[in-house]
Order: structure tokens, then C-alpha cells, then sequence
């Protein structure tokens, strides 16, 4: 989904004659792992003892895999160019078999437990641990009527959230993608510490972060399965609309009154926002759309309508989503924000159905705030991006 | 550390005849995947798509790795004779590298991600989602001036913690083992789906779990390197008696207060517990021995006093954790509870070492309660068994 020119940066003006002593450990290996490491222009250095394999690549994000060299000690070794920054999953490939790096922490995505390697961004520590009060991120459980089975949820609560017992708060909603689960969104995203970070800052204002499993079969029918059917495909997109179908259910009728009834909210539509990325981005669409009585403030990152992502740019303003874009000015009475993001560097048919369906809303006659994050992928630095500009517009209307 | 000929148990009187459907999904897969697969008799069928590879095995726990088989569809099978129920640990090792199952969901263990497999028990559910009031798992984060940095707490808080505002709990801490981290007791353990399960049948009294890293790097030195030290060992036990000293300065000064400040405990010995498996256990008596004043109740799980560890049995009750122990009528009137716990399948060293431990000081006239996991290893059935009959005996002398 990515590609290889836009996905290394070009080196010209950088120094490559660097000392390898200026490598360091990435930040998501194991503890007293070395390897990967990654110096000051952001190579990578991957390492891994194999001395009977045969052929063993490395993959980072979906770049194509590069080629590691064998040394007489059997361990295999390369150095990439300079790599975009942010969370990347990456893989080894070991004569055909692909698997997690041993030196790596697991992050899930793309249906499995993934190695992921973190390439700081230059004078930027917006989503890392500063020096500031930290909310709580909790593992909350509640039993879902629509699947019939216990359910995990994991809620940001602010600063401060225990010692004002007479304070009350909005709810963003925010959903992972494809292949991804509940954890991501703290894991890959480090939505804590943006929001811990802009709260420091005053620039955004205190509220709660819901994080749920986009995936739910509903009780009682067989799973819609997505394993063969390739993603954006017509088969796929249907298996999804199913299962996106089941979550709105979980979600609107069992998730929302469970958190509005065990946490301090502002059970209001002017309190209550969604957003995703990629899948997550269409499943928000999808629900809020269908809800405007239950959100108010919407954002996509990275995720369209579903006509736009699977290349059938058909999106007819006046019938989609049952006709809520027809009268843009009833529409902007009920959303106080409708976002719209994407990486410059994302593929192609991603990058190109975002911005189409970005002009035909605002041809439409809908307000969009639409924003494009400078040299970044379908990866998680996009939306990491996309949650720390977007959560400084929310809830602001009645903020002190 | 774990012996075949007492994982696996014997087979005699079981029906080896049954059908392949009989074959579920370990729940410790990630969603879709169909192996590894479990049946009612505990056997395993694993399964690897390598067609290049040359030889494959799947290690379980600690038990010597068993070969696979190569079908003529490059998929390597194999069925394990039946195993001890619980969560083992598991790898694949491919023409000589150890890898995860990709079909696994990843547990820190063995100082990295690891694959993992959850063998039921029959009609055994105390550590499972019951239809019960669940608690929360809270990431707390805190500044340790032992360390000088941002650390991470999980806060196990029982059903009700939020709703009442004027009840005041007692905090167990609660400490994983040797390479693992402070997710072990949630991911692997079940901690809080146990603590649901007793608080609801009203077998413990609602508490505080408190889940802390237990390697912690004192500011400005550098850090103890346990690598190449066997486990075990003087070099071992030396770099892991450094490395306690820094966790137990941290925990007492740093997060006990911390924890007393942000959480509604009642902060006094009488109301405070600490138990750990394996190493955890090590540090819980170091830790509690050396800070009576602190905690009251103790729990070893699997883990004793050092020297029975390392196979240096001297335990000299009046001298040994500076003499706690020579007057037992004072010691017990200090201590509400010491537990000590071992599964019976266990390495025969660490057996021998917490009988030993367990007879020195009943011979020096102390109190101990002494649990034999039956049939189980240096595992965490074991450590969900102790837990499940550790928490009943915890904080009663004020319960109503």
C-alpha cells in the first residue's frame, strides 16, 4: 500500500559517512536489545543470527523487502537508506517464511501480533512521554447484547480525571483500522500521551477517549470472512459493511450507554465525537452519518467513503449516506466539524479518492476542514498527525 | 526448566481415536486463526506453512522441542501427546531460529514477545470472563526519582471502585517473574478476571492490585547485565539482588505513595500485601522483610529466599533477612500471612529449594501456609492457582 520512492526520503545533502557508534537501540525493542538501531538520519540497521538460512529480507511497512547479507558469524545484516519517520511494522522474511523480529516488541496489526520499529522525527516529541500530568488509560469490560459476548473498551481518562468528582466530560470515539485492534490507538498511536501533551498545553480541551474493537460478529450468524477477498474489493467492501454494521449497533446501543452510565460524560450529540483511521475513517462515516442525533464532531483519517477507497469515485452529494449532504446548510447546523486527512506519500488510489471526496463535498457545499500530512504513508505518523491537530477543534463551543 | 516426563501427562485410560473435529482454536489465537488447535484431551495440533525450510520443530514451555512433519504442501504438522492444562509459552524453530507462531497473540515472556497457548482445564473457570461485575485495568503512569524516568503501573480497581466514592481499599502488589513485564499478571496471569470472579462469590474482599515493572535502573549507573549469567548463579543472583535494591527503593518510596496518593487505599501495613511468582517472589520477600512496617501480608509463588534457589540451601533462620525470623512469636505478630507456593511438576531444584525454605522455617517456629499446585510446572496455572487461593486469606481481620 506504500511505495518504495515515496517511503525512503531522498539522502542527497545528508551524510553518509557517518560512525556506526551513531546508531541507537529503537525505542520499540525489547529491553537490552541493540539491534535494530537507527542513527541520526533516520537508517536502520537490522541485524539477526539465521547461520542456516539461505536468503533472509527485511520488510518495513509495505515497502518492498530489501535484501540482509550473511557475515562468516551467520548473522545477516543491512542498513537502509534513511527512512520516513514514525511507527512502522516490519517483518523478516527467512527462506519464505515471514516472522516477527525476536528483538522487537509485538504491536498488533495487519491481523497479527507485528514487529514495529518507532523512527523519531526530528524535534518533534508530541506523542512521547514529556514532563506533564498523565491521564489513565483503563481496560473496561462490558457485556454486548449485539454480540452476545463480553467486550473490551479502552478509555482515556484526562489528568485529574479521579480528583474532580464533580467535573463531566465529552467523549471523542476513536477507532483503529484494518488488522488492527483496541490497542493500537495507545500502542502504535500514542493517543495518551497527544492528548496528555495538548492538555498541558491548554490546547485541547479535557475529555475522554473511547477506544473499541472495530471488528464484532453479530450473535447467532456465521462470521462475514475478509481472509480472501483482496482490501477495496467489491467482496470486501460488502464482508466489511456487515461487520461495520454489527459494531454500529454495538457501539450506538450497547458501548455508548455503557460509557455514559460508568464514566462522568456529557451524554450530549454537542459532547460526542468520532473518529477513525483508514477502516476506522469509514466506519465513522458510516455511523455518525447514520446518528447525527449521537455525534456532532467527525473526523476521517485516512479513510473515505467506501466508493472512494475501492476506485468507484460514484458519491452522488444528494443520495449518499442517505442524503444528508443535500442541504449543506442543515447539515452544518448539526456537524460542528467534519475532518478529512491523508498522507501525501499514500498510495495513490488512497490519496487520490480522499481528495476527490473531499471536492465533492465542498462542491456540495459542505464545510471540511481537510488536511494533508507533509511526506507521510498510510502509517500510523499520518494519523498520530491527524489526532493532535484534530483534537484542539473539538468541544471548544462551550469551553471555558 | 520444565521436564517433558512431568508436562506431559500420561495417557493411559484416554481415547486417542477421536476425530480431527473434535479440534478447536486455542483462544490464545489471533482472530481467524484455526491453529494451533486444542482437544478434550489437551493435545495440541500445530501447523507452519514453510515449504523451504529443512527442519521445524515447536517447542512448548520448557519441554524439549518435538519434531514436525513436512506435508507435500509445504505446511509442517504436528499433535502433541496431551498437555498440563494452563498458558504455555511456545515457539517454532525453523532451521535453527526461534520464531513466533504468527497465529499467536504475543506475551511478554522470556525477556520478549513470545507466542502463547491457553490449554483449558476442565470445568475450570476461575481465572476466565465469568458473567460477573468486572473491575478496571488502569496504565498509571508516575516519575520515579529512584530511576528518572516516567514508569508504568497497571491498577487493577474491583467493580463499583468508581460509583463508591467513600469506601477506601487495601492494595495487594503483585509482581511478575523473571523476563517478564507488568502486563504478565493481566495477559497470562488473568489476575483480574480471578479477583472478579472471588470478589462476586464473595470469596475475597474487594482490593487494589497493583501490577509494577520489576527491573528498575538506579539514575546514573549502569545497568546490571544478566545476559550472560546463568539463571541461578552467583553472577545472577549478585546482578538480580542490584537491580531488586533499585526496584525496592522505587516501590517503597516512589510508587506506594504515589499509589496511596492517587488511588482511595487505606494506606497502612495492615491493609497492604505483596506477593510475586518466581523472581517476583524473591523480591516480595526482600522487599517485605525489609520494610515490616510496610506490608503485612506475603506471598511467594513459586519463588524463595535466594540461597534455595541457587541450590545454596544455608538458611540460617536467626540471621537470614537480618534475623526477621529468630523470634517467631514477634514475627507473627508482624506478619498477618506468609505464603509460600510450588506446583509439584516443578524443576526439581526449585521444588526441593521452597520445601527446604517452606521446612527451615516451620523448624524455626514460624507460620507459613504451604500450597502444592498439583500437576503443574514453573507456570502460571501454578500463579493462578496460588493467586485464586492467596487473595481469600488476604485483609479478612477487618472485613465485614
Amino acid at each position: 500500500m506504500k511505495k518504495a520512492v515515496v517511503f525512503f526520503v531522498l539522502a542527497s545533502g545528508l551524510c553518509w559517512s557517518q560512525a556506526p557508534d551513531t546508531f541507537h537501540p529503537a525505542t520499540t525493542n525489547v529491553p537490552n536489545a541493540e539491534y535494530p538501531r537507527i542513527d541520526a538520519d533516520s537508517r536502520i540497521e537490522f541485524r539477526l543470527k539465521a547461520p542456516d538460512a539461505q536468503k533472509v529480507q527485511v520488510q518495513v511497512g509495505a515497502v518492498p523487502a530489501i535484501e540482509m547479507t550473511k557475515g562468516a558469524d551467520g548473522i545477516w545484516t543491512v542498513t537502509t537508506p534513511p527512512v520516513v519517520p514514525g511507527f512502522h511494522y516490519y517483518y523478516f522474511h527467512i527462506d519464505g517464511v515471514t516472522v516477527n523480529d525476536p528483538a522487537s516488541r509485538a504491536y498488533f496489526g495487519v491481523g497479527k501480533d507485528s514487529g514495529g520499529i518507532e523512527v523519531p522525527e526530528k524535534g518533534v516529541d508530541f506523542y512521547l512521554v514529556r514532563d506533564v500530568p498523565h491521564g489513565e488509560v483503563r481496560e473496561h469490560w462490558y457485556h454486548s447484547k449485539v454480540t452476545d459476548t463480553w467486550r473490551r473498551v479502552f478509555v482515556y481518562t484526562p489528568p485529574g480525571y479521579d480528583r474532580n468528582q464533580k467535573t463531566r466530560y465529552p467523549v471523542l470515539y476513536l477507532q483503529h483500522g484494518a488488522g488492527e485492534d483496541e490497542t493500537g490507538w495507545i500502542r502504535q498511536g500514542h493517543a495518551n500521551f497527544i492528548l496528555d501533551n495538548l492538555i498541558a498545553g491548554g490546547q485541547a480541551r479535557p475529555m475522554l477517549i473511547v477506544m473499541s474493537y472495530g471488528y464484532a460478529k453479530r450473535a447467532g450468524i456465521p462470521e462475514p470472512n475478509l481472509a480472501g477477498a483482496p482490501f477495496g474489493s467489491p467482496a470486501a467492501m460488502k464482508a466489511m459493511q456487515t461487520l461495520t454494521a454489527a459494531f454500529e449497533d454495538d457501539l450506538v446501543n450497547d458501548a455508548i450507554p455503557m460509557i455514559d452510565a460508568d464514566f462522568r460524560t456529557i451524554a450530549d450529540r454537542d459532547h460526542r465525537a468520532m473518529a477513525g483511521l483508514s477502516m476506522g475513517g469509514m466506519q465513522t462515516f458510516q455511523i455518525t452519518l447514520d446518528h447525527m442525533d449521537t455525534f456532532s464532531y467527525i473526523g476521517g483519517f485516512s479513510g473515505a467513503a467506501t466508493g472512494f477507497i475501492s476506485g468507484n469515485n460514484a458519491f452522488d452529494p444528494t443520495k449518499a449516506f442517505n442524503g444528508i449532504f443535500a442541504d449543506p446548510v442543515a447539515f452544518g447546523k448539526k456537524a460542528h466539524l467534519l475532518w478529512l486527512g491523508v498522507g501525501t506519500a499514500e498510495p495513490e488510489r488512497m490519496h487520490t479518492g480522499i481528495v476527490a471526496f473531499h471536492d465533492a463535498l465542498v462542491k456540495a457545499g459542505i464545510d471540511v476542514k481537510f488536511y494533508e500530512s507533509p511526506g507521510t504513508a498510510h502509517e500510523w505518523q499520518t494519523w498520530r498527525r491527524d489526532l493532535n491537530l484534530f483534537a484542539p477543534l473539538l468541544f471548544q463551543r462551550d469551553a471555558k
